[in-house]
Parts: C-alpha cells; sequence; structure tokens
C-alpha cells in the first residue's frame, strides 16, 4: 500500500545511527515517502524534555538510502516539533517512533524519548506510533520485529484509533517463529525501584549512577506485562488525559478548602 | 500542625536558588522537618526525564534557615529518587515540588518538571503536589501563594488523596485579595503550537530557539483553565495510567492482527 504522497516522519530517542531505527525506515519505506528527523546522540529516557534553555541545531545527513534525513541536537519531542515547524512545513501523514532498543511497556511510557515523540505527534493530531524491542543491546537484531511493525502500520493507516491516541507498542526479544501475534492491552501498574551506585572520581569526588529494578504491581492478564511475557506483542492505546476522574468527588467531598 | 517527626521533601525545576522554592519551603517549615534536593540549574520543561547516561553530583548546600538542603546535577525526578535512596533513606510523608515560576495547567503536566518530580513521588506511594503559580517572572511574588499552599498542605495531610495519586496545583497571578477560592478541576484538552526562531550564529550557522503558543481547546468549566481564567486557584488530581480504555474495543474489532 505505498504512496509517494504519503509522508511518514520517523524519530526515536536512541540516536539517528541506533540500528532500530534504521529498521524502522526500511519497513516505513513500504508505505510512503520517509524523512527522518532523530536526536544526534542518545536521548533514552528524556520523558517529555523539551529544549528551552538552549538553542537546538539541526545537520542534514546521508545514512540512509533515498532517504531525507536530518540529526538534530535536541531531544525526541523536539525533533518531531521542529520537523513539523521547520523541514516538512506541514503535518506528516504518519510519526513512528524506535524502534527502541528495549522495553517501554508499562509504566515506561512516561519516561520512555520514545514514546515522548509519539506522544508528541498525537498531541498536534499526527497518528502515532512508538515501537520497542524487548532488547537493550545496541546490536540487538530488528528482523523479526519487521513483520509486526508492517502490520501494525498498515492497521493504523487503513482502520485508524480514535481521538488521534498514540500506540505503545512492544515487541517480546524472541525468533520471530515464537512469538505468537499481538495483543491489545491496558498498561500494567508496575513501578521502578531505584537504586543508585555511589562511587568515587580521580580527585576523591562522590557521584552517582542511577539504576533500578522493574517492579510489576498487576496481575491482570489483560495487560502488556502479561502479553510479552506470554510471547505476544503488546499494543496498548494511549492517551493524554491525566486526570483521575474518580477523585474528583472525593476531594470535593472531604476536603476543607 | 507542625510535627518534627513529618519529614517533608522539597523539590522543584527552576532550581535551588529560585525565589518559588524559598516561599514552598517557608509554609513547609509550619508543617514539619523539611529537607530540599533541587537541580543545581534550571530544569523547566525536561518532563519526566531521568540521567542515565551521566553521573549525578550531589552538593550539600547552606542557603535555607535551619534546612538541610542538597544541589543535584539531575532533573526533578532524579532529585526524587537520590533523596529517597541516598539522602533520606527512607520515604519522606510528603513530597512538594515548585513553587513553579509559571503555569502548570493543562497538558503542560507532561511537559513539566515540577509535576513529574511530584509524579515520581506519587509513583513511589509519596503523598505529592506539584504547585505552580501563574507567573514566569524569576522575580515573581510568591506571596500571595502561601494561604494556598499552606491550606492545600493540611488538606493533603489530613484527608489525603485516594491511590497516593498527586495533585496539580496552579494558582493564579493575582493579589491575595482577588483570588476567589480553590477549585477541584479536570485538565483542560490543550495543546502548544509551536514555531521556531531561526538564527544566525557568528560563524553564520543556524540554530533554532523553541517558542509556542498555549492553545486552550476545551470550553469545558470544569476544567483548571477555566478555574484560572476565572480567579481561582485549580486543583487537578493526577494518575499514572495512560491507557485510552475506551479504544480497547475498537482496536479488537476493528482491527485485523
Amino acid at each position: 500500500m505505498f504512496s509517494k504522497d504519503r509522508v511518514i516522519l520517523v524519530t526515536n530517542d536512541d540516536g539517528i545511527t541506533s540500528g532500530g531505527i534504521r529498521a524502522l525506515v526500511e519497513v516505513m519505506q513500504e508505505f510512503g515517502t520517509v524523512i527522518v528527523v532523530a536526536p544526534d546522540k542518545p536521548q533514552s529516557a528524556m520523558g517529555h524534555a523539551i529544549t528551552i534553555h538552549f538553542p537546538i541545531r539541526l545537520a542534514k545527513v546521508d545514512i540512509f538510502d533515498d532517504v531525507e534525513a536530518y540529526a538534530c541536537s535536541g531531544t525526541p519531542v523536539d525533533c518531531v516539533k521542529l520537523a513539523v515547524d521547520k523541514i516538512l512545513h506541514r503535518k506528516p501523514d504518519l510519526c513512528v517512533s524506535g524502534i527502541n532498543h528495549g522495553a517501554n511497556s508499562s509504566i515506561n511510557v512516561i519516561y520512555s524519548g520514545t514514546l515522548s515523540a509519539a506522544m508528541e505527534a498525537s498531541l498536534e493530531k499526527i497518528p502515532a506510533i512508538g515501537f520497542s524491542l524487548l532488547n537493550y543491546s545496541s546490536k540487538a537484531d530488528m528482523e523479526p520485529c519487521k513483520k509486526y511493525v508492517r502490520n501494525i502500520t498498515r492497521q493504523m493507516l487503513t482502520n485508524g484509533v480514535p481521538n488521534y491516541h498514540l500506540l505503545n507498542v512492544n515487541i517480546p526479544n524472541l525468533p520471530q517463529n515464537e512469538i505468537k501475534g499481538i495483543k491489545i492491552c491496558r498498561q500494567a501498574k508496575a513501578r521502578w525501584e531505584e537504586s543508585f551506585e555511589q562511587r568515587k572520581d580521580p580527585m576523591g569526588g562522590t557521584y552517582y549512577w542511577l539504576t533500578g529494578q522493574f517492579i510489576n504491581l498487576d496481575p491482570g492478564e489483560d495487560t502488556d506485562i502479561y502479553a510479552l511475557d506470554n510471547g505476544y506483542v503488546s499494543v496498548v492505546p494511549v492517551q493524554h488525559d491525566l486526570t483521575a476522574y474518580e477523585d474528583i468527588d472525593f476531594l470535593k467531598t472531604n476536603w476543607q478548602l
């Protein structure tokens, strides 16, 4: 279902030279005209950061066959904003982010630069998908992902998602013949239990490295974590309203304001 | 309702030397033992960024009367994580973030470092509030905020919020006698329309400054924007599940996966 007139913006948070974005570009070329605007360095865990204290640079780079591509000094969200305003001068027909080297299931949706880029596109009413593979290696084999990226992209272009909500897609780190299929899921309740590794620099100063352990708090069988644990690709539709509606009555009733 | 045993973690995203955090510390000292762990430089618009590619530094600073305080080289979220793991060695009884110099109503909840710090505390099941004043000036007068910060903090400590959801509190930029009261609200649907200012550096290279215009898309009278526009302090309870539940059936029915 290739159409030259369909403009597809590709970005990520691992940086423009990562293997994941290369695989994503290859699949997107089957669907339309691809433009890449991606960070010039790794921007993982940047959340929905935007750059307001520094100017942003764009450099045209020639690293993909037949694809206009720009390395951007800003965050993944900056990439989407700049692409729309200064490169495309229009909204693309689709924005895809990834393929991330590492999981973005569950609560990672709020930490992930990959997902934030897709979220930004979605806020601008651009159909948007974030793709992630459950393998943190920079050398991860992205080939088994392609079938699912292709399938989900085709469905997005054919059937869409209501209200321009984005999709958070995670792919288990399995050979293609062991992946059982695709499940529509909800976000599992989970959190990171942080711990910092304390070290001394050569001058004797203390510094810390953030490390952490992912804790799934959700026994549900309809979650993304459950789907991934059982060999399925997970697809979670994601919206932007963080209001805890069920608390409004509680606060109105119990708080003396 | 002061209690020495009540430990209150104060952070922000404007940096530890901002006027807003000073005002927040002053009010929190009425409630318990205050510890400040805040960024050593402005970290506005950092969203839920965490620092994984660089080590993080902490420096003890003596800038508040009778308050243990640390300047942190990381993001607002890093500050909360480090405070719990390496300074307090326990969860605080309350985490407050702000007072931000500028609005964090509506969709700003996902861009704001102030709110992300409170979100991180909330994910760790710590009662958490983000406070913001609708005045971007670094010299903004924080005095009119104090009454509302005090009132909302007292209610949080007395009556709480279900499920450790955080509160996003915005305060209109008005003299205290013109503020009409406090409203419990939902997050207004809104977005930023970005535009980049293109400039040339002295070497002739192009760079961009992110600017933008906030667009309220929501005519509702129960939103935070509406409350603020009408002279009220807005309080939005905020949760962490971004699943668009109403889309799940649509996708299961219409997508061929």
